[in-house]
């Protein structure tokens, strides 16, 4: 076999055999096939696809290029979750400790962000000392320990899909469906959960436009985990707005504190619980969506899921005192504050230019190496659909720095569609695919 | 710009400007743009191919990549001629002593054969102590004195185009008719001729496959050169079966030497005939075909060719005795004969079989470094259209090796296809774009 040939192949959008897509990523991973060559190949598939089979064929790839891990000595049932990313997407951070606090054994494994605002990891990292790098061992015993931990990606976990994903970034590769759904699945695979909800995120603030395009993603990965013997489910959520009140890394943290004290966001609410329901079911913890509602309002209200978030914390080597403190996180000095300029609706509050915002104030990185101010961002004090009179305060900035603050109020501004009718807003839920 | 964009750009089928095809082309040649980012470049452009004018920027890049020839001082008018390649191409050794002897001053730069047979530099090697790759300031003053140079193409011309041809290679983006083009073109303006004629060859044994096609890729070439100023002719030739009589190395130079004494096979005659008919036009040293032919047969026949030839194997350090003593060339000890095994008619006598068959004996290579036997190859006792009796010689294999002979007599063996019928033969020369 010829790597020059398979390439050939895929050109003339032909189906590879498992052995070929094995010996494309496998040659890969052991440095025969050049980088160059894999990009070329990767392109091509950009053009020309991959089938189910061939899709299902690079996951186990993936996975089987790594380590695997086993929670079968710790649980039954151990649940995932896994978003395409979204502005404001706080949901793991109030998510796993609830879950957790059911009953409901997480083994959440996270990415940083790249693009517009932070991802999960960095949203830790705002917590004072928290470690978000657990050794696959510390997570295990973790787990064991406390049910639960949230964890930034081993580099040996699906290292073929890590090498790909790198080249994809520089390359132009990264929109291919098969590509995304073989990435996410391998590594959902690999980290050895049994119950997996994916959070497909359509529209503005997500790399997804259409919620038609959302499904057919998100089918397309439950297509592969079923090839490969796993039940995934999916939710396919609106990202037109962002979702929650707070965008940026300490003030998601604070907003999901916020959360699992009671006061909860009602869009962030809306999806946390529908996750959780999913999970809930599928875990065999309830047996109807009722009886789940009523088991997460109660883990919420005896304070056991804040408690469950305080023992992740502790157990991270993080500050716990930053619970009930908030002075505990990274200060922010400076605020603008943005009024309505007329009365009338919130037509829409267009999730990228929030986001836009947030980046050029110091919320997120272009490189992976770009330093992150933890403190800066945005709190969003009128959403879509909401009434507003002139004057009244639409958001809030927070900065430390305000070089570039004149542009990210322009992007704030211009997020802000105000109209004298109601409007109709998106459903935030579109579909949920069990 | 980052290239990055300029490779989604491409992807999404959008026309690069001049400026980002010199951002992309300059970029590669001083390693800020990586090897796989060019590839998947590459592999974009293979699916959304590059207009005209972006062929035109390309070629000019790769044109400014390196040193210009000017032969300005030397002559008015220098011609070149280039082939897309063919089994048994031996046209260059031929006619580039013929123009010469002409008063054509030729500048020929070629290429090393990778594929099924050797290249004309391969061939040239064939002559005891040839050196075919001459310095650009030997190049030129033996073209001042003796009115012809045949070289091997040095790195310093088209350097931008020797990268990326080298990347295609190894990434299936070969078959792009711009980029084919751009590398074609640009060499030819590199090295400094005012006359070109290009022979797009076409059937088995060519990479084009039908007339159409290789009718496209002439069309191209020479709107490129017109877009950047250049006159290029260009003659469509059949590559069904292979041309002239001899396939192998020191079998084509021997055949080239024939052919200057006068006794010229006719198809390889009809070719060199034409080319150098369309050079002499050009050139205004005839003011018909007619004149051209005349002066052709007239400078054969007083042997004033041949001793161009001679003068071109002695300034490159060759040992000319070649020319009248042919044990003077490497020798080879075994001789196979093929016969046909019943009366009728050569129906087909498939180019690319007997190339596979010569290549197996040792007469082309697979990878740069492999080595060539030079004394190795075919001689075609009939071909094409061809009345054969029972028990006649159709064509004799030379080998030294006898290793893969089985296999290379399959190959001779399956090459030809005798019928009853007189069979219909293709035209040699399809047309001819001036």
């Amino acid at each position: 076999m010829r790597v020059v040939d398979l390439i050939e192949k895929k050109k003339q959008g032909l189906a590879h055999t498992k052995e070929e897509i094995n010996f494309i990523v496998n040659g890969f991973v052991s440095g025969e096939i050049e980088d160059y060559q894999m990009s070329a190949w990767l392109m091509a598939v950009c053009f020309q696809d991959l089938n189910i089979e061939e899709t299902a064929h690079l996951t186990e790839a993936f996975v089987n290029s790594g380590e695997i891990l086993d929670f079968s000595h710790i649980s039954d049932v151990v649940a995932d979750k896994h978003s395409t990313g979204g502005v404001g997407d706080k949901v793991t951070l109030a998510l796993i400790p609830l879950l957790a606090s059911c009953g409901v054994v997480c083994a959440k494994l996270s990415g940083r962000g790249l693009g517009l605002t932070g991802g999960t990891i960095d949203k830790l990292e705002a917590i004072p000392n928290f470690n978000p790098q657990l050794s696959a061992e510390k997570f295990m015993a973790q787990i064991k320990k406390i049910g639960c931990a949230i964890s930034s990606q081993s580099p040996n976990l699906t290292p073929a899909d890590g090498k790909i994903y790198a080249l994809r970034d520089v390359t132009a590769t990264v929109d291919n469906k098969a590509l995304i759904c073989s990435s996410v699945i391998s590594k959902k695979i690999a980290s050895g959960a049994d119950i997996i909800v994916l959070d497909v995120k359509y529209g503005s603030g997500a790399f997804i436009k259409t919620k038609e395009e959302a499904e057919e993603l998100a089918t397309l990965m439950i297509d592969i985990a079923k090839q490969l013997n796993r039940k995934v489910s999916a939710v396919i959520t609106s990202m037109e707005q962002p979702l929650g009140q707070n965008i940026g890394n300490a003030l998601e943290v604070v907003e999901c504190i916020e959360f699992l004290k009671g006061n909860m966001t009602p869009d962030l609410k809306e999806v946390i619980f529908e996750i959780a329901l999913i999970t809930l079911l599928a875990a065999n913890k309830v047996k109807t969506r009722e009886e789940g509602i009523e088991l997460l309002n109660s883990k919420i209200q005896s304070g056991e899921a804040l408690a469950k978030l305080k023992e992740i914390i502790v157990e991270q080597d993080g500050n716990p005192d930053c619970l009930e403190d908030y002075t505990k996180f990274a200060p922010c000095e400076n605020k603008f504050e943005l009024f309505a300029d007329k009365s009338g609706y919130v037509e829409m509050l267009e999730a990228v230019e929030v986001a836009k915002a947030c980046k050029l104030l110091g919320a997120g990185r272009d490189k992976k190496t770009d330093p992150i101010d933890y403190a800066v961002g945005a709190k969003l004090n009128k959403k879509a659909g909401e009434k507003v009179s002139e004057g009244e305060l639409l958001a809030e900035l927070f900065y430390n720095d305000a070089k570039r603050l004149d542009e990210a109020i322009e992007h704030l501004k211009s997020a802000y569609v105000i109209s004298e009718n109601t409007p109709q807003t998106e459903e935030l839920i579109y579909k949920t695919i069990i």
